[in-house]
């Protein structure tokens, strides 16, 4: 058996997610099926975690096992041949017989992207959150700071988890302003909690407003309750950039 | 009678273009139907020129009369809470009573755009023209040369179009490289002939290929024969960006 390694990048918008669903076209469905097509073998690929509906990548890292000797490049062309428009293969290489996607994946950085204008976006609206409230950049960063290291990052994990530990460390956050009203907000940790970077930015979001202050952000880490946080940005702003190894 | 002056930016994609179609939903249909829902009577709006189904207006100019006494920062606010995602109106004024989107136009910007890259873009795919041909833009440049100023323009134009006069003056191309494998192409005149910036761009990227020098432009301008000149570039890349006035 040989193990190839894939990166990818998708349009998140019209798919459930990455993960397999009974109701809905999932991203990972999509790519197994084509592999499928290919390779004339069943495939099972994993992925370096899940992307939510709407979640794009910019570089998604995934790994299968294959009977197949078909050499890597045939599998990039061959797989680039029969996905559809919104997915694409960016590379295809044999790795080491026990890489696994998911479990050898040592971190990963996240970027959002904000549209701070009056005016709603037209083209490329699928690609930012619409805030049309002027925000506080200064205030902005000065929460982000609470946020950096480690801490229980339960306030900003979607209800219903069912994971235990929610101590995460937050290696990075940086809020870029770019031309036409763009903020993107960049965030690098050794691994996330579900929803975590949505919640975090709607917070800073609400932060940008003056709905909340930052210096109520270490109550609001301490409390370990979501419903003191801010709401969820969407989906649809939300890129998974790069998986690191 | 009110003459009410429009901007409007919109995502050509879901469209069979600016004018009314029996057969398909255009911009006009919609933003005359959002107005009419706004404006209580029967609205006849005029754009400074038609654009092709698919292709996109960062900045559209549109007109139209009004008996309704609705001020036109309200008209702006409620035609925006009406129209689709896809279409925004970015402003809305009083104009002179006889302003006239179209016969007072004085010239255009257009702006092409090509994503150069190998591997087939996918966030954004909609928004450019791929090609994985590598791209001479020393030769596109050299080709650029002989299309400025004023000539006959007979073989970028439509075939089927019956407009006689096809004498029209390009004040400016401009070339240039965005990060990423993005070109784009301004092209800046007093008048455009149909699809005349599509199979100028096409012409150009196989000038870039080297499947045509960009020496014989000057032949091709001449023989005023539509098919001496290269195939048109696909609609999704084509961008109004400005009339004048």
């Amino acid at each position: 058996m040989r193990t190839i390694k894939l990166t990818l990048e998708y349009d998140g918008t019209a798919y459930c997610g990455w993960q397999r669903q009974v109701n809905g076209l999932s991203i990972q469905q999509v790519l197994e099926e084509a592999l499928e097509r290919i390779l004339c073998e069943k495939v099972s690929v994993i992925a370096s975690g899940r992307t939510d509906a709407g979640v794009h990548a910019l570089s998604q890292v995934a790994s299968f096992r294959t009977h197949s000797a078909l050499a890597a490049d045939k599998i990039f062309l061959g797989a680039n041949s029969v996905l559809p428009p919104d997915i694409v293969v960016k590379s295809a290489a044999d790795a080491q017989p026990h890489f696994n996607a998911l479990k050898d994946a040592r971190g990963k950085v996240y970027v959002y992207r904000i549209q701070n204008t009056r005016l709603r976006p037209v083209l490329g609206r699928m690609y930012v959150w619409h805030v049309r409230y002027p925000l506080s950049l200064d205030c902005m960063r000065g929460a982000v700071s609470h946020l950096l290291g480690e801490h229980d990052f339960s306030c900003f994990c979607a209800t219903g988890c069912d994971i235990q530990d929610r101590v995460r460390t937050i290696g990075a956050i940086a809020i870029d302003e770019r031309s036409g009203g763009l903020l993107e907000i960049t965030v690098e940790s050794g691994g996330f909690l579900r929803h975590m970077v949505r919640n975090i930015v709607g917070t800073l979001v609400d932060v940008g407003r003056g709905k909340i202050s930052p210096e109520d952000l270490p109550e609001m880490l301490a409390s370990r309750d979501r419903t003191k946080a801010g709401t969820a940005a969407p989906a649809c702003g939300l890129f998974l950039k790069e998986v690191k190894y």
